[in-house]
């Protein structure tokens, strides 16, 4: 058994008939779109808010409701994948680029509820190297000083061009080694002008890890 | 005398021959470039970088020699006006716009001098508006979060519609009244998802502040 898919289709048993959901970006999060979209099939209403034009438009295909954010009040629930994953519940995001929008709808979300198989789980984040958002104004004084808190930090590129994300910035994939404190470390990055977002989420603004095992089983974290 | 003008020239008294010096944004900026372009023309050699395009071309008419970012090793001075200063030196800076710029070449120069009129001194920060940079992707949720902290939180308009930054985002006018802990607030701004940058510079960062009086006095904060 898909060991994402599992952990997703537990996820979606958290929405209800009037939700307004968020919806994640990468591969764990499609399988709770597909999950979504076959429950809205067979008559449950929500509304739905996406992190990505990828995920939109596959919310689209299933005939799930798009809500404009002006419109917005509030988002009960959102469910997306993540990086990496510590005993705490901190997170690394942004392995697909769209961490500045997941970031936002999941700080803005009544509940932040986290799908993953366990090969995410770490005893200490900093194994993938942590994305973080930068402008492409003077962005290599930005990267010294991204060096300077002791990363490397690389311009991500895609075939053979820089990466440019949804907001026009660049991603700059910094290795920190292990992180002992994701809180101080999320807080010395924003504070550097030029950084729009980093890929830590805190556990403070995690509701729920769901957890996928390959022999079929779900967990808790 | 014009007071702001006092200043910019007592500023440029700090640039040298070799040094890259950063180029604000704004009126009392424009006075520092009109000054510094003189000396450009009388022998003095520089090369420059500018905060916004308007400061940029000013340089060019006087031919001052402008450095491409991916050249920059350092910036040895800047010099660029304030919407605001306190007696600690902490500054509210963005009026025109441009604080994200501003804020990348002030906080990476080795020296940042501020150029001000009486008018900009303020016994604590608050009474101009503070601007915060947000980016466009669901916006309303970030406004709500800076009016949880105590603000309004305007969008700025120009010309009926709504302004857009150089880097493709809105801005916040943010009235929190009386700023008491600028540091604080610097930071509970930077944590929010959505805030590229809040127009706040701490007095950490500033090295000089040089105040122009209408009675041709300039001083020394």
């Amino acid at each position: 058994m898909n060991a994402k898919r599992l952990a997703a289709e537990k996820a979606v048993e958290y929405v209800k008939n009037g939700m307004v959901v968020g919806l994640g970006t990468g591969s764990t999060a499609t399988w709770a779109i597909n999950a979504l979209g076959e429950k809205v099939k067979a008559g449950l209403e929500i509304q739905a808010i996406a992190s990505s034009v990828a995920s939109e438009n596959l919310a689209k295909q299933y005939g799930i409701s798009l809500i404009d954010f002006s419109e917005l009040n509030i988002i009960h629930v959102t469910i997306d994948g993540a990086d990496e994953v510590d005993p705490k519940g901190n997170l690394i995001k942004g392995g697909g680029g769209a961490l500045l929008r997941e970031k936002i709808i999941a700080y803005n979300s009544k509940e932040f509820i986290v799908i993953v198989d366990d090969t995410k789980l770490v005893n200490t984040l900093g194994k993938f190297p942590l994305p973080v958002e930068v402008v492409p104004f003077a962005v290599d004084l930005t990267l010294k000083q991204l060096r300077n808190l002791g990363s490397t930090a690389i311009i991500r590129k895609k075939d053979g061009k820089e990466f440019v994300t949804d907001n026009a910035n660049l991603i700059a994939d910094c290795s920190f080694g292990e992180i002992q404190d994701p809180d101080k470390l999320n807080t010395s990055l924003l504070l550097i002008p030029g950084v729009a977002e980093c890929g830590l989420f805190l556990h403070s603004k995690v509701s729920q890890v769901i957890i996928g095992y390959t022999d079929g089983t779900v967990d808790f974290l």
